[in-house]
């Protein structure tokens, strides 16, 4: 079986290459292969038992698509996106990459007729707008952001080309991945994960919006689980939408911050300068978190079952070594 | 106020350039030009009080497009579509011309930086799979054809670019049309207007559902009165989400017969041939019926009030004289 993890250079994608290298098979099949393709080459999994390589695609174009998706892949995951605070300045380049990327990768499965399963990350930010709380599985979705647009015309693209048999899809709806490692990104979402971050990491890190904040999280060792696991699914048990959300659970700023505090002491606490920015709040509050992922938890995928577990997943997996 | 209907050569598209036509004024303004645009060269209405052009327009090109959305375009009018069996064969036309076309209309919008008022007609396919009835105004569109796929693209598309400023869209959810005058055409719910309209005007017409089948029905006359109304909505009352049902009902087969009965006498029915064709079940009978258009019923736009009325309507508007 071989792998192809499109945007293989992320945070995601990396851990997910990881998981794979441990567990040695997927869908019942042992890998042969994985090929991490990303807009600048990612770096090498290793101690794989199977061989794995590094390309360049940038899925706005179809020629490098074509060339990363090969008539031998079998399993595809897109991963690869613009975020959410990019994709709203750059008007141009979020349609590019995250609407006209996926088409392309669907385009390119078509022209091939190998049918591969592809995984498709969406985001909670379809959600948005009048639309009534609690968001259930048959709730409309109705994105307040370009990133959430697009999103959910990939899970369109992704089900109908699914109908129409070019492709296994299917589509998660990923809470915001926290606590996320590595450097703050462009996503509106990215202090969700430094507020926690750097301060176990011994740094300051500032804080947005007010700790009464409500939002829907998972750590990214669910996340990567929950991929697994989404690949593995079986197509007649996914009925007539690929696409799902991905299971988190709702915390405030204050919750997490005591969750940091219960396993690391109230010493990083300390570090979070708290500063107002209406910029990332009007973003972050047109999301939603009074989500009930019926659908996926039925299907096996997991919640995490405190954050306090998301905080020890960050200093067992991620914090670097002083 | 330059009015352009991209899709001018249609049935709707035609109906709606006489009623504008005989209106002479779209959102408290008066009309001083109409352009009717489409694939091929529309017939021009007569007897207006301002200039009407006929051209034609390839959506699926974006040269196209700017010849034909000029700077002048006050209101936009998008009807042109593939429609369903047609878009469900042949799957690249259904993308090029629904989800390009639409795409490419809106990106011209956002080069011009005029911001006109777009009318986009979506559909009712947008729903179906397993979605709980009754349809709401916020239930998931979970369309289960291409063309209802590239529908509800359309939509996602009018909203974001709304949001952010490159047009005023409003989209509106079309029930099936009946009576359609013309000829049969491709759309899968075309003989929901021939078994009506082909035995009013003395001819033989085959029903391929059962007389228990329920749908969702519009008059043309209804339904460019709600068009027109559509344009003039105040953009404030439309909320967070440009796009609607518009309001329809729901009759059976059998009821549908009952009602031209009542208005034409036994004759007519006479004339049906029931012939059951699965194909076209296949298509139809995903299609949803119970649909509560609150939010557009609110907003002023109105169904039928009998479908003894679509007959009549059909009668005084469109029956050929013998």
């Amino acid at each position: 079986m071989h792998i192809l993890i499109i945007g293989g250079g992320g945070v995601v994608g990396q851990k997910l290459a990881g998981a794979l290298a441990r567990r040695g098979s997927l869908r019942g099949q042992e890998i042969s292969r994985l090929t991490l393709a990303d807009i600048a080459e990612p770096q090498i999994v290793t101690g794989t038992g199977f061989p794995v390589q590094a390309v360049t695609c940038d899925i706005s174009n179809a020629g490098s698509v074509a060339d990363c998706v090969t008539q031998d892949v079998d399993v595809i995951y897109l991963l690869a996106a613009i975020v959410s605070a990019h994709a709203e300045e750059d008007f141009e380049a979020g349609y590019q990459i995250n609407m006209m990327g996926t088409l392309n990768v669907l385009e390119r499965c078509r022209a091939l007729g190998t049918k591969p399963v592809v995984v498709f990350t969406s985001s909670v930010a379809v959600y948005g707008g009048e639309v009534p709380d609690p968001i259930l599985d048959h709730t409309f979705l109705n994105p307040q952001t370009s990133y959430g647009a697009q999103k959910a015309i990939g899970e369109l693209l992704l089900n109908d080309y699914s109908r129409k048999g070019h492709v296994d899809g299917r589509g998660f709806r990923l809470p915001t991945i926290s606590v996320r490692p590595g450097k703050p990104n462009r996503a509106a979402s990215s202090f969700m994960s430094s507020i926690l971050r750097e301060p176990l990491n011994g740094q300051e890190a500032v804080c947005p919006v007010d700790e009464d904040f409500p939002h829907y999280y998972l750590s990214p060792r669910k996340c990567v689980e929950n991929l697994v696991k989404g690949a593995e699914l079986d197509a007649a048990d996914l009925g007539q939408n690929r696409c799902m959300m991905m299971p988190g659970r709702m915390w405030t700023i204050r919750q997490v911050i005591e969750a940091m505090t219960a396993v690391a002491g109230p010493e990083p606490a300390r570090l979070i300068q708290w500063q107002a920015q209406p910029d990332i709040q009007a973003i972050v509050k047109g999301w939603r978190y009074d989500l009930r992922p019926e659908k996926a938890l039925k299907l096996g995928l997991q919640a995490d079952d405190s954050f306090e577990d998301n905080i020890r997943y960050y200093l067992e997996d991620d914090k670097p070594a002083a």
